[in-house]
């Protein structure tokens, strides 16, 4: 039986997971995935319903030649809320936009419906595990559901599955990390000589900045990812503005040509540590010596550092992603549910 | 139910492994795994068995104080494989040391005959997975049992798990890495001047280096990790002596510093590649510009890169390993079993 997935949003990610699907006889090993999109609900391209499953190849033609979703255009925005409430699903695969303002909402609440319904969360947006997730957690769990989260830091490189799967026993003493893609590819740039506002506009042509790059190069977006973190895998009841941010744009030049001749260079470190019973987060630029792990972390990519009791340090590092990246954190989430590691069976229905 | 385990070998592995099962009130996370030692049987320290558990305290005493296990002292060797195939267990944790002369014999003919009885197999020893992986894998599948063997790559970072359970759907279409610490941590100390003797006594001195250190300096130890890699994570058959090896003794200082000179390391690299239908492993000296992750990887730690068709590029890092951090890649295994990968419910029994 297959998994029957409703996806709400449809941006970059959603669109690179469409065409994964629409190519899955490219990828041999990703037959064993089987899936039904029943569902496509988005606030800007229309809407599309099939219970039978809709064919993601006529998606991507679509949503090509017209910028909609077949039979939407001119469509005004679908009720995502109504359709998680009232369609038939198995998996809800939120994709919305992070609203940092609204913390997280109304994300939280997509998320809070579904799961109350007794079906499956995957989300890409770091909100609801950033602020709610104790809450949706403890709901997952109350109805049998997952609420899985991959794609909503270091893209889909396996961190949060890593520590459930591959870290079991272990406590995880603290973490640390380059976390935010924007942040380290500016830092190069600058090192290079690029000023702040080239940099920052290269980094928007490449499609990793947004069109306002304040929450990258405030810190908010590593402190939202520092605080899903530390909630997952610490235990932690951190929101992301408890988190210490420091700004990029209060490291100068000097202080990047000061490290290069001490031997390192200015990197963007979040660090997540234990302090009596509570976990403290911080998000500062620090001075890494070339030839530490950290140092070596170019351009969009990143790394994560787990301290652990038993295991002791383990590091897991993504380099050069791209947006296939991101869209296998879902996929990897919806094998997790596929296969049966909640219901103890295989597939939906 | 806990799951019975039979420990074959008690070497420096081994031992700590007991001793983190007698110490598992100082590791929370560690408790929900529920295992019971049935057995251990070693040919130089004597055998225990005790159906009803055995107490690893008392284990862990009595070898600090003799030598041997209790009521064990003088014994001769005891029958490994007489007790594999006689007594009764859910598991078979094979901790013997490896024989590259033997091609990975007798620990091949251990697991095989674990597996034809129906018991799961958790090897820490590399020579089953480098020599008879494609047999003893078929065999495994054929009686649902599992064949686990996290330790024996990288100690017990997650490397074969990572892939299993983090990876589903990509294919690996290369692997390379820094996979042997006696040779990474020789390099280092070459970089600082210190002569090649010098910088083995030192290995050996701390636990990293054997007594005849040949099989790490010639590549031995990285061509079997290498072979164990390609055949798990990339469907190869590749036997160690197919591998190409360079010896680190044929890597003078001059090498080291000319490499200093144009900003580079040289390490020792790890790589298995496709080629048409097959796959290719070679372990070379190559010269590795500082700021690449590789080049970060000092003493004896160790770095591993998948190069995958969806996900793109995973690294994987092990920094400061101890004995601990190998004994977890048994842990994480029997984790795997405990937890009912294999039968579909928990535990043994």
């Amino acid at each position: 039986v297959a998994l029957r997935v409703l996806l709400l949003g449809l941006g970059h990610v959603g669109r690179r997971l469409v065409e994964i699907l629409a190519e899955r006889s490219r990828h041999p090993a990703l037959t064993g995935l089987d899936l039904a999109v029943v569902g496509i609900v988005t606030r800007n391209h229309g809407a599309l319903l099939d219970a039978r499953g809709i064919d993601p190849r006529e998606v991507v033609s679509d949503f090509r030649r017209t910028g909609f979703l077949p039979g939407s255009a001119g469509s005004g925005a679908a009720d995502g809320l109504a359709a998680i409430r009232s369609l038939d699903y198995d998996v809800l695969v939120e994709l919305t936009t992070l609203d940092v303002e609204r913390r997280g909402e109304p994300a939280i609440t997509h998320v809070r419906h579904a799961l109350s319904r007794g079906r499956h969360v995957v989300t890409a947006n770091k909100g609801p595990i950033a602020w709610a997730y104790t809450e949706l957690k403890a709901l997952a769990d109350e109805s049998g559901c997952a609420l899985l989260h991959e794609a909503t830091v270091m893209d889909g490189t396996p961190v949060f599955n890593l520590a459930r799967r591959c870290l079991r026993g272990n406590t995880v003493e603290r973490l640390d990390g380059i976390l935010n893609a924007t942040t380290n590819f500016v830092l190069g740039a600058l090192e290079r000589g690029v000023s702040l506002a080239e940099a920052v506009a290269a980094a928007q042509r490449i499609g990793v900045a947004e069109a306002d790059p304040s929450l990258d190069l405030d810190g908010w977006d590593a402190a939202v990812k520092l605080a899903a973190l530390a909630n997952v895998l610490m235990g932690a009841s951190m929101a992301p503005e408890e988190v210490e941010r420091e700004s990029l744009a209060a490291v100068g030049r000097e202080r990047l040509l000061a490290a290069h001749a001490r031997g390192s260079r200015v990197k963007m470190v979040c660090e997540a540590v234990r302090e009596g019973a509570r976990v403290i987060g911080r998000v500062c630029a620090r001075e890494i010596p070339v030839g530490h792990p950290f140092a070596a972390v170019e351009g969009t990519g990143s790394i994560l550092r787990l301290t652990t009791d038993i295991l002791g340090k383990v590091l897991i590092v993504e380099e050069d992603p791209d947006l296939s990246t991101t869209a296998y954190g879902v996929l990897s989430d919806l094998y997790a549910i596929a296969e049966g590691e909640w219901t103890g069976r295989p597939a939906g229905g």
